[in-house]
């Protein structure tokens, strides 16, 4: 037996009773929101595996607002929209009632809505992406405020974080590009200072291009913040070029689409005159004509997942447990075919 | 002089000192914020008219946490995300936090959410429409939290609201549409059961039909929450009648988006075949081909109203005043020309 087993865990407990670790929170924590056969399970395993919640939960507990705190970097183009909807959901299953900000990709707004939430009372927070200051994750260790990491997953960060591999996602999608015969790409990115998804997706491109010796010096990239013009006005730039490229991946589908808007008001045929990719899979992929190519990544199942594991951590005051979720290609009309 | 005009208000001050009512606040209250000449002219303007604030602002002064929420019913489709982010930046600007809340459309999860909001310390809430129950309204005067709504305005409610008429402005829409030769209309409205909203947007339709002596028992009208795959099937099923409407309208852009798909890959072509028309105005309703015809409600305008309104209200304890901002018909080409 090893000192691991020696302590038995929540998990554990799950494990005998056969249900969630969450169940077991709500059944040590809340045993009026838990069914009486359910409890009777729970309290068997307890009882068999000799299991005491930590102190750091015990403690959590008596202070528990029953509130989990989120910070998404935008609500426009619903980017966020559908997991932040699931993770909601089932939240409000759990017990939990969800307070949402909206930070701006600011980095000192984001900041100041952490310190917000924790002042409210804020039981656990969810942030998208790695990158921020230390000083934030500093400040919620101090504050013992559980936090999770969501949209992001990186197998060397120990952050825990529930989320899928944004530079493997799109290195794969621009696999396909190269595989249907495209060699002249050209890139829209979101902005990647202090945005780890961005940079990553970014990332996935050159590394993947340089890979097939692709000289990445005469690799059209242009950098702006998510937003329908935005992706136009960079479309525009790079179709004036003198070296038309043959495709145009963008960092997310909203570029994307602003990307084909603006194509259709040039005049110029997606994907015969040109091949545009996005990234997300979010609704706006599917309205409009063609349909978009993308990465799906899983919003609802992010979620779902995101909001199992924060109240677990804040139930059991057990450390975070990341998980990587899979990403799908969507090959849509607006992508043509070269070989 | 009147009695009114004999108790100076802070909106009085605001115009002696030529600044906005939330400046004249901040100047009382969070003076280290504002510019020293910005201060001294408030403090002229106190000084010149003898203005003292309320009890009631001096009392809720004592207990600011700097935070407002809002209580939205979904982040999906960014129905929302354009005002509440106008709302946000302008509360940002006047040194507030906003914490947001999405109902799923549940009335139930609004009031534990307005309660979470309450018991959070915030010193004001966002509602979105007039409908809700009763007690609501009085746990917020109760626990004296100055509230404000938006996304409605309606002349006779005394409730304080910032937002436009959707019966008028739909109303006014069914006007173009009969204007433009069309009799043979249908409906695709959103759930009207506890959404004002709604069911003032489809009274805006009927109302007006009434009036060109449309029998309204002729016309099909199909109730269905706001969703695109919703819209896509309540479309099928118009197109399916043996009597084929020559417009669809919808509740909202989303519907009509959805109804827009469904067209497309039924092989009916959008305005040739039949028209379609949605409300609110958001960028879905610009990327969709052809673009759709719809109401353009004033998204960022309202949510920056709001935020100076509410922030007035939190700061001066004066009661909220109401404010109808006007919306636009955008014809585009999703609607043909009968005449």
């Amino acid at each position: 037996m090893t000192s691991h087993q020696a302590v038995p865990t929540l998990d554990d407990v799950a494990k005998a009773a056969g249900v969630s670790p969450a169940t077991v929170s709500r059944s040590l924590n809340s045993p009026g929101l838990v069914s009486k056969s359910t409890l009777k399970r729970v309290k068997s395993a307890v009882d068999a595996l000799g299991y005491t919640p930590h102190f750091g939960a015990r403690f959590m507990s008596a202070k528990r607002t029953m509130t989990i705190g989120a910070i998404i970097p935008t609500m426009e183009n619903a980017i966020f929209a559908k997991g932040i909807q699931a993770f909601q959901e089932r939240l409000h299953s759990l017990g939990y009632t969800l307070l949402i900000s909206s930070s701006s990709y600011d980095p000192e707004i984001e900041a100041e809505q952490v310190r917000a939430l924790a002042s409210r009372g804020a039981d656990g927070i969810l942030l998208i992406g790695y990158w921020r200051e230390e000083r934030v994750y500093e400040f919620l260790k101090q504050r013992n405020i559980p936090f999770l990491l969501a949209w992001a997953f990186a197998a060397n960060n120990a952050l825990p974080a529930i989320g899928f591999d944004n530079r493997a996602s799109m290195y794969q999608l621009c696999d396909r590009v190269l595989a249907m015969g495209h060699r002249n790409v050209a890139v829209i990115s979101g902005t990647t200072e202090g945005n780890d998804r961005a940079s990553n997706r970014l990332k996935g491109i050159t590394e993947r291009l340089k890979v097939e010796g692709i000289d990445l010096a005469s690799v059209p990239i242009i950098e702006t913040p998510y937003d329908i013009d935005n992706g136009a006005d960079a479309f525009e730039r790079l179709m004036r070029l003198s070296d038309r490229p043959s495709i145009v991946m963008c960092g997310n589908d909203v570029l994307a689409v602003g990307a084909m808007q603006r194509a259709q008001e040039m005049g110029i045929k997606v994907p015969d005159d040109v091949s545009i990719t996005g990234f997300d899979g979010i609704e706006l992929a599917r309205v409009v004509t063609p349909k978009l190519t993308t990465v799906r990544v899983p919003h609802s199942e992010m979620g779902r997942r995101a909001a199992d594991e924060l109240v677990r951590m804040v139930e059991s005051g057990d450390v975070g447990r990341s998980q990587e979720l899979p990403s799908e290609i969507v090959v849509e009309k607006s992508i043509a075919s070269l070989v």
